[in-house]
């Protein structure tokens, strides 16, 4: 539950633009890199302090700031005042349950993502927020903890892989949002091993921890298209390149991604139908064995109470009762038993209860 | 259902902008404060007479009037015919069921919120209408009963805390907007608490009550979100800045208060398929148990019946019975029914029914 | 049944424009009353013959003529020759199942409203057809029966209370369409008395009869939401001012109205998912029931059947059993029974089935 | 289901435009009727071969080819090539599975209907295409089977009763679509009284038959609402008279089909609404059923199981049982019996299971 | 499940455009076949090696390449640079798992469309991605396995069939595309055949068996729509004609194939509608099964139990038994269980059980 509501209400009322970190403190301290690099040269450093940065504002060449671990304020602060950020945009970098979405103001766009991992041993998805801020000719990128999952595209920048190094700071935010899309992949891909080894269990033998586990991986899959949703909103905004930042050139690659997006959405709407004949099937296969126990119960009730009866009727102890002297009497009632059991099994399989 | 329906047939076929209190009257007496600022000085007073507020109308500085109270209707008349409110205006202010609007009356911004309160005992969401005038330079606020969700704004104004005293009334009215919202997250979180306590008892031991706290919870998510629903429209529309009342850069803080609507929307949407999730996995497992009951009875039932009957064929009393009299009978029939039940174990076994 | 559909087929393949009234005919004789007013004056009197309405054309002043009984098409006909209503609208006003629907004819523009009115004693909601055709300077109202819905508007009239006097045809037929959509309040009302008892019923003692009454409740709600969504877009399309037949001064009455729409329509969908949870409420509860009866033949069932068998087993009439001859034998077995009895128990509470 | 799908894969790759009648063969031979008219004159003939209608298209006056039977492929094929038909227009004519639709060709529109017939022994709607093809100064329209539902039509033509003769080729279509949209009514009012008849079925005494009607009922309306669905926005799309084919002066009565075809929508979800809700209180009563006849037997069970198992015990053979020698003994043991008995049905009374 | 997720994350990180075959290798070797045409001339070919195609480039004949057969990379990406595609869209041919879409860059268009077949044995529909390029004077068809599908269009072309050979690249495309459409229609009425089959299975005797046909086949509708519903929008984009490679005579056709794909979901959601009144209809039928079983176990077990109990009764062995000693006791009490017996089997015809 503490994945669906932050504790947000601690900072009701205070003003808007109050830098207080709302979240999980996910990360020891924080860790900036800075990548800043044209077609001809590439330079990459650690930074200790945060006024390094500053500098990189001024050059006319592409320059990557990666903020790891969002918990210091003041550092946030700094880099905010130097790259004028607006103070509810920083406010949202910090509280770390927005939904994606993409915010033009003028001189940079704001655009917020989900990154989703997946924890194995819970079976739960984790989400991080990725704030991105795209300028005239610099992205500064924030995660709450450290992660690799730009390293590719880290890779590529040093290796001059692909057109990365050619392009300006829009193709580099699209590559990171293409990255972070991509991951969505490998979870789908996990969720239909998922699904497919459940629909196995379900065929074979379902128990009620075949239910839990579709009840809970149909809650996942709330969780995930509530992070998914929305983002295809926010990439179509940005393809439709309404500000000036987003080059004609890159367009087609946002395009790509909102692809990839839909076949997301897809691919989560499919399972969702999947997982819901999958719970009527679970169901339908409880109330079969359910029946086929009560006509278990019923066959073997409906054969023997009446003999049961008979039984009764001869164990009776009035003093005259004429069949129990007649020398043949006990072998009758024997096969009037028999025959009486037989009969019922044939109706039985008549009414094709057999 | 009070809280569905009010009595708002009283006023059938009277004549539009009949002023007349429609729901329960919340407060004892109408308290009416003041607040005049500007950058450089701020007034605050509490008023007796209503007329006390007649001169603000002419100061250029922002001055906000809470009335707390709204059932004395004259007040509100002359209130009324001072800063030029329309009668179908005063009308809506009185009627307190209305849902979130906002109306552009050309001189001044009417909007309707709906403030929410959890009351504890009962877990029953408690709503009130706020009313806000936002006029050139004014803001009037009506609430029902006097309540202190405006105290942090006020300690704003008073402690000139962030950008509220530079600002006009347009911001004033965006901050009273905003602290209703962020009011909605405490709520919600004391949902997400609630739901979570479900969960456990659903998976520990689910009882009648865990599912009458369901039904009732899911009650309460269907009026919040008939009251947060028609709030993101609202907003929106404010941002769309139609109104010359709202000024370009207060627009950038409306848009984040439409985020939070959409945030708070986004979570009643969550919570609604969490609760259809938790029905289900209770009625599952109740439907589980009645099954797991139905088993015992028919593995006792069909293991017994039938050595009964065999029981009770020994015990008639037919004279001739040549098995009574062997010497091992007894034993030999007790061995008899033991095989026989030890069989139907080993079949219901293998039929994994135990 | 009816309600639902009514014998429209008589008139398949008659050229459009025949007028033929369709419906139940509900009023004994035709009433005609003409009210013609301006800010001075009003002058009102009952109609004999139809012709005397045909000089209040001419005339400056606004007329409002209603016509009670709609069954007599002749008057209709000499009506709508001396007003100059299309010999469509004249059969629209004849077929009495049309839905709320507005047609702007240029010169005049054409209301369809529903009345409502709840037959207490089969609960039952009934459903009349209003028109209203408002022209430059009259309004024509026709009702299927005599009602006393608009006589508040006339006392308005009569009083020159409210503003009513001051403005023209187009707020006279506001006043009518507020005074029905204010009628609809009053049903929902009762509907709220009837879904607040029948809660207090299903929490109390719900019974088959109770759940008869929320399937009815369910049914009228379809009725209801069949007649009010359409008025929506009705009034909405008015407000919109398209025509010049309704002044900038009256639009904000119209807002006004489509409020009071709007609400009508929340509360209904709010009531039908109260009453979607209510049903659920009534299901679980049976289910609940069902299992706790079987639960105590399971419980019965597992107990005796199986001492039931020891007592057969000692019933039997063998010769040779030695138990029966000890001295203490019966008391051994009684003691055995009552123990795997008890022991039974034990295990049931262990299973919480007790 | 061959009314769903029909056997168009015989065509796969076939180049478009190939003329191949598609669908039953509904008519022996191809009946084709030509009415020639304008406000003073008439003129009516049945037409043996096709060429008769040629001259028509050149007369300034309204024609009216009715084509009775289209699976003679080269009429339509020289009628086409008369007036100009596209190709592909022509195939539509022929693949008798269209779904309403409207396309303006600039020298025509082509409209396709579906005319709907109740087939009172299976209870099963069958449906027809009608087409029809609107030009300059004709309408020829296409129906699979002669039928006398334009009969109406025709007689309005002879006996110049209505406007029709005075109005051009557009009116013609617009009373041409009407006649069928009013047959839509006819049907919807053997549904409405099918329903009110299995609705007091439901109440009476539910049957699974009852049930299967239902269920068959729910499936015509899935047909009837696929054919008049789209149909709404043919003819709305005539309406907004995007073609100069269609007069100024038609448009209101298009209009008016349009507010029935609406009226029929309406009616049929109404009626689908009401069907689920049948379904739902049937499956209730089927559940209160069971639960009741559970009751019985759980009753029974409980009470008389207990009491066999106090016979039972009297019932063994062991030598030293004191109470068997008792002189009250038995008598004790009944009372004993019967007060146990009494007691459950007390405690049964208590529970509210009796 | 590889049906619906492909492992497309193995290119998680490298830089778009990478091309990497995604999907199951279908094809044995890649096929390249080249028609070059006009109206006056055909020129067919095999092609070996892939440059053989260049020279079709600058020729004004239409010319239409296809390749079956798309895991060679090297081929793709020669033919991709004399062409000019961009290498997102041959990473879009390489990758299998798109959706239907259209894409538009300047001075091509690019379709992806899927091919589907029913795959009889396993009752699966098996997709393919079919990929084209439409040029101002090519058209480039992409194809996973050789297929037949495009043969007809073959013939058509050799033989002069239809206006395909004296129109342009853009018919070709349409024709290409409407092929595949048409293909979805025999599948169709192959699932008609099925559900019609189960139709009379559900009425007959429906087993579980018939139960999983349902869900399977309401699997493969899930599957089904996902690549059929985009296909409206990808076809209506291109009758838009936004494009100049479109002319204006071909809009009409596709048109006509945007027509087939309405028709095709229409009855795909009518055989979805129509599989989820077969599963309330099997689920009704089951329980009503059900019922009757336990209706049985309850007469037998209700007539039985109080009978047997009286036997019982006179089974005990108390010294002191007077009716045991009576001469007709025997009689008497075998009368009295009879009476018993009937006067229960009357009891439960009047309340309908029998």
């Amino acid at each position: 539950m503490p994945r669906h509501v932050k504790k947000r209400s601690r900072k009701t009322g205070a003003p808007p633009g109050t830098l207080m970190h709302i979240g999980e403190r996910k990360a020891e301290t924080t860790k900036i890199t800075i990548i800043d690099y044209d077609e001809g040269a590439l330079q990459e450093k650690q930074v200790q302090n945060i006024e390094e940065c500053f500098p990189f504002k001024a050059v006319p060449t592409v320059t990557w700031i990666n903020v790891d671990g969002i918990h210091e304020v003041e550092i946030l602060e700094k880099l905010g005042s130097c790259y004028g950020l607006h103070p509810l945009i920083l406010e949202d970098i910090l509280n770390t349950d927005q939904r994606p979405k993409v915010e033009d103001l003028g001189d940079y766009l704001y655009v917020v993502l989900r990154m989703l991992s997946l924890n194995e041993t819970r079976s739960e998805i984790q989400s991080e927020q990725v704030s991105l801020v795209l300028g005239r000719n610099f992205v500064i990128s924030f995660q709450e903890r450290e992660g690799d999952v730009f390293d590719p595209i880290r890779e590529r920048l040093r290796g001059k892989k692909g057109r990365i190094r050619t392009m300006g700071a829009d193709y580099l935010a699209y590559a990171l949002v293409d990255v972070v899309v991509d991951n969505y992949f490998a979870i789908l891909e996990k969720f239909g091993d998922k699904i497919e080894a459940l629909e196995g269990d379900l065929i074979a033998s379902p128990t009620s921890k075949t239910l839990h586990a579709i009840h809970a991986l149909k809650r996942e899959m709330i969780f995930l298209r509530k992070f998914v949703w929305p983002l295809r909103e926010v990439i179509s905004s940005m393809e439709r390149a309404e500000s000036s930042l987003i080059k004609k050139e890159t367009t087609i690659y946002l395009r790509d991604v909102h692809d990839h997006t839909i076949q997301v959405i897809d691919t989560i709407e499919t399972f969702r139908e999947m997982m819901s004949g999958m719970l009527d099937t679970y169901l339908t296969s409880i109330s079969n064995k359910m029946n086929e126990v009560m006509k278990v119960l019923t066959i073997i009730a409906t054969i023997f109470i009446p003999l049961s009866f008979i039984a009764g009727v001869y164990g009776m102890n009035f003093e005259f009762m004429p069949e129990t002297r007649w020398h043949w009497g006990y072998f009758a009632v024997l096969f009037f038993m028999f025959a009486t059991g037989l009969l019922m099994l044939i109706l039985f399989r008549k009414k094709k209860w057999l």
